[in-house]
């Protein structure tokens, strides 16, 4: 097995690549090393900050070391006995148009480089591009691709070989690319040249990109995204399926002066304060190192960018073996509000997501706006609730009670005292098992007394007050769920604070005559509305 | 002057604390030090961590190492050099009934050990007390403030003196203490004793505390919050005004062995990796600090939870420096959904918020969802909007432009077209100045044109799609604005991508009859729809 999945969370996983220099856990993130500018030395990114994998460019170590390259492998050439993936050129024809190599010449000496992740020759489709420019690099790539993979299984390889999807913001292109790709055994796929999407913060178009060529993928290998840029969006890439990426952003950012932290970027000479406790940071003040003569300052801020950046990818990864990746995302989706829009479009996958994220976690889950009712524990709740789950045999009446203070439900104070009331109309020979008690809750809609304890029904958190959106959806949980489960009559104990008359007016609608409001008081909870509430199931069961 | 504010945000703010141990800046932490567990030693909290400041305990002090105390004073006892401040047994009452020390005698010992920093002993009213209880906290407080101030002003002191605020979640109570002890010449204020709030996760309660006592206190004194424990708070505590802090929670998450994150702690068994770039997660993995024995273990947890602290703590002071508290805020609410709960409680005091914050930034302001409506550039610009800003003299009909693409709007491409129509109408003769162009625009609701570049109107980015909330008050705006200004006609150029029909016929009932729509088409920017709105300026203008 070259790749290796062992703990999944929404479409994010860890996982273990082996390559001929060794295995590497993913999700990982492979620097950029531009082999013409060594500052910092491979050996240094694999010791001082831990990555043990990195990209470097296998166009321009030919065009401009051929010979040293060949003689020393890459490897040796770098000094760096880590992972190398080396890409082919595609960047450099997306932004200078042709270059001076062939694609089999490209193939050809990225294996006897000894490169230990390989890429062909792809044509990035690049950003706006037309339709039929983007059909043509789509069509082209594919037909290098094949030639390429002839052309390898013919050599008995150990580099690891990737297909590259492109289609750009054509997503029925990213599909056809992404399954005719699918149907080449490469070791790894990926997302071609998203670079400008990610330069203009079109998180949302990425995520579509991203999503469309995971899903026409074949689910067991890895998967790519090129060119990542600011690791505030690193979580992002990883919860939609991507595995491996390369950024060049350390680099990039410390040139323009750029500090790093997780959530942005801050000009130096906007830093009064360092964020962070790595070693460049507490070695001197934002003062000196604004001080420092340009080179200086760029080494150092490249050296910061990369400890943040790695840290990022640990949050990542602590995220996935937490369950909490969701949790993860609800926090970057705030660092701008180009990646909350991304968030947001992930309503569109939440059935996707929900399929691939383990149903049981060890720790309980938080709601908090809108964007949490799409979350995968939210999804197979009501999928599970609606399609499969049976009403106890004998039960006929739907008491909906409001969501108590404590979980789980069925042990807090205030349905005890429910409990108390059907008992004594069980003494009164009342047949009480006809009444199925049920909680009206947001985010989960309607939670069965029975289940209230299974996961994540006791464990969660919400944000109160309940946005305008959570409302409606709880009512629409509980008029789907009445109307499904052929109740003969549904008992509605009111809460004004939760769902008010409008909503109950609503929900009326919706279940038609059956439904019953238990009690006209406002206090949910009160001695009198409790009376009122046994007075309406005795007449009931009565009746 | 005793204390200076340099900077500030919302109700936070940087300032400069003078005290005879050297200038603090504010906001601080001040690191809890047990003087009977010194495992790292005080010098370290100044040299290794840079705490320049840190509170002890002159009860625990006085109990057990008196007459040592008074030989060395508190600076020599600790061997430390910064800024100590010491507690007078205020949290041993609430935690273990009565103490063996009376008002004076503590008040006169924190003196003669030349603590720089003292406090009163005051009766903490703590969490769910009676009424009767709460007010007899408050009352009692009191009178040792009193007492305190009498005895201390014939002292001619140096050391600073602390009147702490009581009277728990009884608001009234808290009001009228701080009222009072505002009264008193205190060089510092505190909030007493909300551990308990804070423990229970209560932060909107304890917002409510914070703010109804600042308020009713001088707003030149710094203002102490006792303590205050998890991190992910501290923004908070800072927004709403709190200069100083104190918190254990390094000490007590270590002994307990969890990891402090900026967003939450994690229990070290559950950790898989390190967040943190400090000497201590880069000194050994996770799985080596599992197997330290406990005493090792807990000494490099509190090591990197001070780390942790401090880093937060930079993060706070960055942001006020960079006017994006409230961008912190937004992060941070979504650490947990009790803090989210906590942020939503500001709406309550949005216009408090808007006269603190300055008007002018140097970066654009990020508008998530509902919370981002409340921050102070939105209700600084309705505000202005609806309160001061005239129309120009010879406007009369109000064009509603949905909000363009780019900004400032005035400079957009869909806006040059509509200039155009305006150029050719007066070109044809009509009298185009009575015309008045203004931008409908989620979250500011109107733009008038001739304002649209004035900050931060085109210094802002908006995530779509907008929320239901956000539309009504943007509809809400239109209304309001409409109605005031006197306008003789409403032209709504349509957008239903943004107002949707209901909301147009909401506005409709709103403004009245003298609202009409340009165009019925769909698309607002199309060459038929601009017809449309020619058609309907021509007919109005001729009107």
């Amino acid at each position: 097995m070259v790749f290796e999945v062992k703990i999944k969370d929404l479409l994010g996983r860890i996982g273990k690549l082996k390559t001929k220099s060794g295995i590497i856990e993913t999700p990982a993130l492979l620097p950029v090393i531009n082999p013409r500018k060594l500052d910092i030395k491979p050996k240094q990114f694999f010791e001082e900050f831990g990555y043990k994998a990195l990209i470097t460019n296998a166009y321009l170590l030919k065009k401009h070391f051929e010979r040293e390259v060949l003689e020393k492998t890459v490897h040796g050439f770098l000094d760096y006995k880590g992972v190398i993936m080396t890409d082919s050129g595609a960047y450099q024809i997306l932004r200078y148009g042709e270059i001076e190599v062939q694609p089999m010449e490209i193939l050809e000496f990225q294996k006897r480089i000894k490169s230990d992740i390989g890429v062909i020759l792809d044509i990035p489709t690049g950003w706006r591009a037309s339709r039929k420019h983007a059909e043509w690099t789509v069509k082209e790539t594919l037909n290098r691709a094949q030639q390429a993979v002839k052309y390898l299984q013919e050599k008995n390889e150990r580099t690891l070989w990737v297909g590259p999807i492109q289609g750009g913001n054509h997503l029925d292109l990213v599909e056809f690319s992404a399954k005719e790709m699918g149907k080449l055994p490469f070791d790894v796929y990926a997302l071609g040249s998203p670079t400008e999407v990610m330069e203009q913060y079109f998180f949302d178009v990425l995520v579509e990109m991203i999503i469309t060529a995971k899903r026409n993928l074949p689910a067991d290998k890895p998967f790519h995204l090129f060119g990542a840029g600011h690791p505030f969006m690193f979580s992002f890439a990883v919860a939609l399926g991507c595995d491996l990426f390369d950024s060049a952003s350390y680099a990039l950012y410390a040139k323009d002066d750029r500090y790093i932290t997780e959530t942005g970027t801050i000009r130096l000479e906007n830093l009064r304060y360092f964020l962070c406790n790595c070693p460049v940071c507490r070695s001197l003040t934002p003062e000196e190192l604004k001080e420092k003569e340009k080179g200086e300052r760029e080494f150092l801020l490249m050296k910061h960018n990369l400890y943040a950046c790695k840290v990022e990818i640990e949050r990542i990864k602590q995220s996935i073996v937490e369950g909490r990746l969701w949790e993860l995302l609800e926090l970057r989706a705030r660092s701008h509000p180009a990646l909350l829009q991304a968030f947001k479009v992930l309503a569109k996958y939440s059935k996707l997501l929900a399929k691939e994220t383990p149903v049981y976690k060890s720790r309980g889950i938080f709601i908090f706006e809108d964007t949490s009712l799409i979350r995968p524990e939210i999804i197979t709740h009501k999928r599970r609730l609606l399609e499969y789950y049976e009403k106890p045999e004998k039960a006929e009446i739907l008491l909906l009670l409001p969501q108590p203070d404590s979980k789980p439900f069925h042990k807090s104070s205030q349905y005890k005292k429910v409990e108390k009331i059907l008992d004594e109309l069980g003494k009164d020979g009342l047949n009480v098992e006809k009444i199925h008690v049920c909680f009206y809750s947001a985010p989960f809609g309607v939670i069965p007394l029975e289940v209230d304890d299974v996961y994540p029904l006791s464990q969660f958190e919400v944000a109160k007050p309940y946005t305008p959106t959570m409302v409606k959806e709880t009512a629409k949980t509980i008029v789907t769920y009445a109307k499904l489960k052929g109740y003969s009559k549904v008992l509605l104990h009111p809460d004004s604070s939760f769902l008010n008359k409008k909503v109950v007016l609503w929900l009326r609608r919706g279940i038609g005559d059956i439904l019953i409001k238990t009690t006209r008081r406002k206090k949910t909870w009160s001695s009198k509305s409790l009376e009122d509430l046994k007075k309406t199931l005795k007449k009931v069961l009565e009746s």
